[in-house]
């Protein structure tokens, strides 16, 4: 289930991993451990994660503390769970174009001296094992694996030096995107919003054992087994403490905002030939140490 | 305090007007009177204008009917509120670009062929009233007169004709612009999210007595009282209804999403000289049976 990351099982003294699915409906909370899903309601106040986050360092770090008193009886497994968006509702969530070199190479871009910003909508998100979606409309449904940098303190006009210090956690993207909508004028953001493209999840990880800044870390995309996008956060033009200076330096960044860093090369769009998702595939997005994002595509039901 | 809007008084039983102001620091809901803002605590069961968007028609009509036979005793001066902004956390605030051809020209683009999408956040909101803040890092400060649609109803694959059974009103928004951040790429976006430069309200009127669509309306801004921009809602290239159509073709909108529906020509951005807003300016943007959004600009406090 989790991959890489199992190599290095979490110690849960130092750091959090942490899961959001339905319950009843609703987001709720659990910690993701190697054995399986622990639920986290009378162990931790929060109601889910976006409710944490805006709790602030002490509920992170009293549940650290919890969950390392818990004597785990009561777990689910994995396939047992339906996940939600690791957020259902960020207050934003800001993405990053053009962040890997070769990546923007592959699509004729110049290696940019600023990054190119766009905006993803709640409602183009999707949780981990739901189906992301190829609309009617179009049959150009590309995969981009990023990593998401999850904001924990309410900050304006962080310097690079300080940036670290707000972020609360990391997960995996997968920016799904309609090349055709996305192209159709100079303005990406339609093409990057239809419903259920955005793949947001699962785990949730407390920076303490990852390298500073995500950094060094193995990403990947894999379609139906094979090998699609294969680099390394390192990679990064624009690293996530820059990126938290470049963006706090125009807007409040709050609890539970997002940053998705941009994708290597490897994208559909850019093959030859072009390779579209399609009802059927299974498309995993895992970076390491922190887990693997697994969607299947379905085609969205036609309109009667 | 209302311009244009009080040729055409409105009939309570059949339009609303509605304001969102601060009340003890929460956005609360009051109807916006002739004579003064009647508070709605007590009439309406809504906290705010989300919540009456969120609980749908029947409260919309409950509302009407309960102001119809209100006597109207404790009103409070115009003067005397503190608006908020007129939904302060929308789900998401859908822009477009480049939607009057007058407006495309003087920047130099094609008509277009479809619009230009881009996403502005909620921490880029200021109230009327409030100052529009110039940042420390730019002093290209622009205005933009635009058309508000704020959406009542979830929808998804909407027809153009029936476009407007998803619209619960209409309002202004002046989608200030910081130009040098929106050129620095492609991506507009970075440009459009500063905190505090997209004005948005002061009145919430729903569409009963306005032209279908809001068509036919005068659109203006004024800076220091000299009129930049003017124009009608008519000249938009993709009316209400298309936009509606086209968004929702690709997205889910929600109970108080915001369509913001582009500006016609007259920015500073294209003016020769070029006109950018600065400290203690007055900007007015009016649309015609709407209202005036009138905001002060203020620069953004040195860093120390």
């Amino acid at each position: 289930m989790i991959g890489w990351a199992v190599l290095n099982p979490p110690t849960l003294e130092a750091i959090l991993r942490l899961i959001s699915y339905l319950q009843d409906g609703e987001p709720a909370l659990a910690a993701a451990l190697d054995e399986g899903v622990l639920p986290l309601q009378g162990i931790c106040p929060a109601a889910d994660l976006m409710d944490l986050l805006q709790r602030g360092d002490a509920a992170m770090e009293h549940l650290k503390h919890a969950l390392s008193t818990t004597t785990t009886t009561a777990l689910l497994g994995y396939d047992d769970v339906v996940f939600s968006p690791l957020l259902p509702r960020p207050g934003k969530i800001i993405c990053l174009g053009l962040n890997y070199a070769d990546h923007a190479a592959e699509g004729g871009h110049a290696r940019p001296s600023y990054p190119s910003f766009f905006m993803r909508s709640a409602t183009s998100l999707v949780a981990h094992g739901m189906p992301m979606i190829r609309p009617q409309c179009s049959t150009h449904l590309d995969y981009e694996a990023e990593l998401a940098v999850i904001i924990g303190k309410r900050c304006r006009h962080v310097d690079e030096d300080n940036a670290y210090s707000v972020v609360a956690g990391y997960s995996c993207f997968n920016d799904g995107s309609i090349r055709d909508y996305q192209k159709r004028t100079p303005q990406w953001t339609i093409g990057k919003n239809f419903d259920s493209t955005g793949a947001f999840g699962p785990t949730f990880v407390t920076p303490d054992e990852l390298p500073e800044g995500a950094r060094q870390l193995r990403i990947q995309t894999r379609l139906n087994g094979t090998v699609m996008q294969d680099a390394n956060t390192s990679d990064m033009l624009f690293p996530v403490a820059e990126a938290i200076s470049l963006i706090s330096g125009c807007m409040t960044l709050e609890p539970g905002d997002v940053i998705v860093m941009g994708t290597p090369s490897g994208v559909g769009a850019a093959r030859s030939p072009q390779v579209w998702m399609k009802e059927g595939d299974i498309v995993e997005v895992e970076i390491e140490g922190i887990g693997v994002l697994r969607n299947p595509i379905r085609d969205e039901a036609p309109r009667l």
